[in-house]
């Protein structure tokens, strides 16, 4: 059983920030940023694709409504949400999760953006192969 | 209005992904990586914070269903979702919107976390003033 099913079913404890039947929150053991929570559903599913489009929907709620009450606590400015689906994408655990990360000034938190600008012509070649599916 | 509320009413065109009543899907113009999509409400929210819980799940439906469609159309190793509220975070237009991020070997996209374990002391203090709220 993976570590977030442990944690799920109270096997492994956790501080936890919010529990429902289906999800549950928790701090993060390595806390990226002060407040750093996860959010999971308590089912297991591998990573993000692994959710239909209801059961995504379902997560989100629970992610705002935390990202909320963390908001009232913590004396943060600004936030980000964060899925990491894959391995070289960043996920650790194989447990669809949602990394919740209140910023502050200087927290050395990195997130580093180079982002390219394409011709017109390699957008939509780009567009045509998406829009094929 | 914000540059995100003209590409959403045609003022100004954009790559389109995925469109319905409410939502829209488009090619980032600047591609951090290949396929780097946005998703928004057609609707002026300033960031995460500004959705309700139903319009966050409403939202995260169709980031769902774009994510799957990428996922088809690109061979990519593994995906991120990100949404930067406020600027310290990364926000660099004030209209709500979930980056989708293909990830591919060597696509020099860095995300940079130092976790830090806290003490158990530390982690209940954390806690004691998150579910004060």
């Amino acid at each position: 059983m993976c570590v977030f099913c442990k944690i799920a079913n109270g096997e492994i404890p956790s501080y936890k920030v919010y529990e429902d039947e289906e999800h549950l929150a928790f701090l993060d053991i390595s806390q990226a940023t002060i407040g750093h929570t996860l959010v999971i559903p308590k089912k297991h599913y591998e990573n993000f694709f692994a959710l239909d489009e209801e059961e995504a929907a379902q997560l989100m709620k629970v992610v705002a409504l935390v990202s909320k009450k963390l908001k009232a606590a913590l004396n943060f400015e600004a936030f980000n949400i964060l899925n990491n689906s894959g391995a070289l994408a960043g996920q650790t655990v194989n447990h669809v999760h949602f990394h919740l990360l209140p910023r502050y000034t200087d927290d050395g938190l990195v997130m580093h953006f180079a982002g390219k600008k394409l011709s017109d012509a390699e957008f939509k070649d780009l567009l045509g192969k998406i829009n094929s599916k």
